[in-house]
């Protein structure tokens, strides 16, 4: 089933018994990573993480959350060694992770120190089959954004994603654009100076360097079909901004891919869904999306020597 | 050909001469609207204004903003006579309108006040075939839009978009939905307040007076096709909140009609786009979306003694 979805092979890393618990296929324990593609054909490889507990799948615990932060670290490390192309988180409960010591924000956070990269160069780009979308600013309140817009952020968002394109995606030369922060893109200053005094300038200097990039263009003429056919990925200023196109095209399906990582990794843009563990009602959309995604990024960055 | 597309009978208001430079079919200059619907078959009718002058399609100009101007206010005259079931306008180009002593912001406010409707009781719906929008605050910075936001503001449109609903799509009891200001609606306040302070509240107190209103939400989950099964609305925020999954999901068939008018109101999505005056390369979607969309208004309107 696994092959004829077109899955790459994968392995879980977490623990076995727990996968028992919310899926009746066959879990094949491994203890290390080379044994899992000879398995892959026939169950589904689980690299066991040291003391799991007694987790109770749909209940967060203590157990659960130090059993997903070892599996992080242990991932992490995996795919800093070479001996995973990539890795693939699921999504977690930060306040039982909070419970355990986890100090990040998040888990892009976690993997970005570990790789070695600052926090504010990992950065998150959403995609699905036919858009893909980067937020300048992320979890942070509206009114917060246009203070927070600057120049330099929108110059080192821009070649994160454009270098990204490259490396994940295989793309020798990305098309950005770049939405506007105001309606209708400001409308010449009589909405709002952001694009004038912020945007624009970030944007003439990079094309300047020689990106292909344009903006900043209306938000609301950026996302059907057919302005969809004229670029990579779109710059946008804020979370919802980034959001709204991707889920109202790609609710399913949505891939979270961090840009700026020496690593691959990519995540389903959807949430744990705690009320739904264990009974054969997810719909494995996103995950498969996202499995698929670190797979062909990893074969990208391998073919272009990235 | 109109009516294999299933269009109601209408007739332009404006220069027939000027019609006949953009469109190869008959015009039939008529004097009253009376005469509309038998010529319809055959020709398009096309009730004159007085001096229309030497008008030149794509270029703008005084004479063409005088003839719009004239028509726009010809055309609310008939509809307040009951003489037109509604309008259809098509867009102007306002810096040449405010030449000719035009003073409203846009048209929607000048047929507000010649209905003797204030204009912040005329509320802007964005309508496509699967989804409808009003966004409470519309062309200001996005900066300025938390400051805007009052419990007031969002109990009058959400008050007004039912009416709305009532009485030009004929849903007798309209259920919606509000969504967040802030990334994940604010994710209990940590990311914003607005949220807790003044669109519970505010959504609370309609609840109570029996509205079916749900909300706040987190603006990026509202809009994929699942979701959009739950509402008949989607109160928005801002500007781009409301037009990004609307012109995403619906760019060539979008639909702006006024709410809380004695008479019904529609216009394309679209702006002027003079530079494919008579090109023959226009598409008339939105257009024609708006004159079914004025003539459904209408006959609810009728049917429900509203």
């Amino acid at each position: 089933m696994r092959k004829a979805r077109g899955l790459p092979s994968f392995f879980a890393v977490g623990d076995a018994a727990s996968l028992r618990r919310v899926w009746a296929g066959p879990v094949a324990p491994i203890a290390t990573p080379q044994e899992a593609v000879a398995l892959f054909d026939s169950a589904l490889p689980c690299l066991q993480v040291a003391d799991a507990g007694d987790i109770v799948p749909g209940s967060p615990s203590v157990d659960g959350a130090r059993t997903a932060f070892q599996a992080l670290e242990a991932a992490v490390g995996l795919a800093r060694t070479g001996s995973a192309a990539g890795i693939v988180t699921a999504p977690v409960g930060k306040e039982q992770l909070y419970g355990v010591g986890f100090t990040h924000p998040g888990q892009t956070e976690f993997v970005a120190e570990r790789c070695g990269v600052a926090p504010h160069n990992a950065v998150m780009m959403l995609a699905g089959p036919s858009l893909k979308v980067v937020p300048v600013t992320i979890h942070i309140p509206l009114a917060d954004v246009p203070s927070v817009l600057t120049i330099d952020l929108i110059r080192a968002r821009a070649t994160t994603t454009v270098k990204g394109l490259q490396r994940n995606f295989g793309i020798p030369r990305p098309r950005i654009v770049v939405a506007g922060l105001n309606p209708h893109a400001g409308e010449g200053g009589a909405l709002g100076r952001e694009e004038i005094e912020i945007i624009s300038p970030a944007i003439d200097s990079l094309r300047e360097e020689g990106m292909d990039i344009v903006g900043p263009l209306s938000a609301d003429g950026l996302f059907h079909a057919r302005a969809r056919e004229t670029y990579d990925a779109v710059l946008c200023m804020y979370h919802d901004q980034a959001l709204i196109p991707l889920k109202t095209l790609h609710f399913d399906e949505g891939v979270n891919i961090t840009l700026g990582l020496p690593i691959v990794r990519t995540s389903p843009d959807h949430g744990t869904a705690f009320g739904i563990a264990g009974k054969d009602n997810a719909n494995p959309g996103a995950m498969m999306a996202a499995l698929k995604m670190a797979a062909e990024a990893a074969r990208s960055r391998l073919s272009h020597g990235l």
